[in-house]
């Protein structure tokens, strides 16, 4: 089975490029909103689930006990770029549990974010586990394992109880066992678990929602949701898609980026869960698709038409700032 | 028509991703030696031309009135990673036309190569045109408009007379008019023509043996084709495909990457050229395709098929340098 192709990118007056993916949109009790594409195959969400992955920060009354509030919280859920405020906050949580960088086991990598990276290297630093765009999800982990007692060496192992919480946590969300096999290493060192995309959907329906979740998984997420649309730079940073939609919408759309062409999100007033994968893994393709789905479905207020026309059909421009083309969706994903 | 999937990324046991694209191998009457995919449908070329666009600056008598090697040669081929050797050469091939870096139209990016990006910043540096990876191109460009006592200013304009030289060259490579709507802007303000693969192929195919050509034209492919080879450095950088390629096989292979999963290539033995387009536009997956075909068209020597290995499958490691996943080419590319 062949996806429809969702996203096409133009060049003067031809296609120059074309995305294949599926989208999966569903509510809590995974009924399918709309399904484009094959929605049953298991797709690595990648960082798309850092914010599923932050509930046993929550949950093991770790985010309690070291005082984190809605900028920890955030960065907890976090693909960053490395700036200075995320770096600063990080090692914040690291020395709220009395750990430093030398904890994270997400290895290291200079600033996403271009400009904090020249800075660095400006100001004679260097790459660190820091600026690894993983690290805030890391400390969480690091101060979930202090919380629950356990030793904090080993957290990014399958085995250690603060990733079989993380497990546990997927399949209560996703509503489906995940067998073993299902499972390979992230970027950033930590287990990845392969899952539907109509999965993922209903997990981000339930996360945006609370419906069918305990009640206390129901206030840790929405504790989580609440800290990223209040605080949305540090789910991402300047100039970043998921910052800029959610510093746009507020409590109203969640979204996150995943490596390869992943995105999840969460529609909570329409009670609808999201999953996106592009095919070949592009993060253009993915962000144009959940803009078109989030246009579709979320019932405008003033602006917001203006506010995503740019993220729906983003223009392409030069070095020299000339419009060349643009990345826009295709009739499957709604487009007129 | 849908093109077939030419490479999977893997991750653990699963395929994450999947990239779809065309490949055509061609000789210098155009004859076909391997099409995959839809070959006929117009293609922008981006960088992956530059050789052929480079040829106006040895036709014109530039490369001779000012004295160029092969290291200017070859950077009038390259999309090179703006280290500091890239630099000084295009600031010399200016200086010999009595240019400096004012003249350039390409606009200013901050290096690609990343460690001479950081190193620019550290030196208080910012980025500008002779950073562009196009710089040697459009240095190039310049000396050829002076050449032919052409105003150098609107050089990149399509109605100037290299640009002129430029499609006139492409129609004779290729054995076929370009239609005016087949043009576009390119990243760095020059036109670009959209082409079929099989075209492109065949392009390549006389530019990499001169068959075909006229005398003097053969001769201008050749000197160009050497340079490269001589010089691969100096047509893309450090660590970088088209230059760890060109410096393994020398004249036996010529390679150049363009934006958006283009890749050129010749293998001049056989007499062959090829083109590659990846649907979806992703490097990574081009790269994969055209060492995939170079591996199954080119007779091996004693070092070859190790060497070759690691481009036609690739491993994915993590910021730990954990090993979490590969690349491969897919049945149609004759993997096994």
């Amino acid at each position: 089975m062949s996806n429809p192709v969702l996203v096409e990118v133009t060049r003067g007056k031809l296609v120059e490029s074309r995305h294949r993916g599926a989208v999966a949109v569903a509510d809590a009790d995974g009924a399918a909103v709309l399904a484009l594409g094959d929605v049953a195959a298991p797709v690595f969400p990648r960082s798309a689930i850092k914010a599923v992955q932050a509930l046993v920060l929550v949950e093991s009354g770790g985010a309690d006990r070291f005082g984190f509030g809605d900028e920890e919280l955030a960065l907890a859920c976090a693909s960053h770029g490395g700036e200075p405020g995320h770096v600063a906050t990080v090692e914040r949580m690291l020395a709220a549990a009395g750990l430093d960088a030398s904890a994270l086991a997400c290895g290291a990598h200079w600033p996403l974010h271009q400009p904090s990276g020249r800075a660095l290297a400006r100001a004679g630093g260097t790459a660190s586990a820091l600026h690894n765009n993983c690290s805030g999800k890391h400390a969480g982990f690091l101060c979930a394992a202090c919380a629950l007692a356990a030793d904090t060496r080993g957290y990014a192992e399958a085995g250690h109880p603060v990733q079989r919480a993380v497990k546990a946590a997927l399949e209560d969300l996703t509503g489906a066992a995940i067998p073993d096999e299902r499972r390979a290493i992230d970027g950033c060192a930590v287990p990845t678990w392969a899952l539907p995309l109509a999965g993922l959907a209903r997990a981000f329906a339930r996360f945006g929602t609370g419906r069918g979740l305990a009640a206390g998984r129901a206030a840790a997420a929405g504790r989580l949701r609440r800290a990223c649309a209040a605080e949305p730079w540090f789910v991402a940073g300047s100039g970043r898609f998921c910052t800029d939609l959610m510093a746009h919408f507020g409590e109203r759309v969640f979204v996150k980026t995943g490596a390869e062409g992943v995105f999840c999100g969460a529609l909570p007033e329409q009670g609808f869960g999201i999953a996106v994968k592009c095919d070949d893994g592009q993060g253009r393709a993915a962000e144009v698709a959940i803009a078109a789905v989030i246009a579709r479905l979320l019932p405008p207020r003033e602006r917001d038409a203006d506010f995503l026309a740019r993220f729906v059909r983003p223009q392409l421009r030069n070095w020299n700032g000339t419009v060349v083309g643009g990345i826009r969706p295709t009739e499957p994903l709604g487009a007129p």
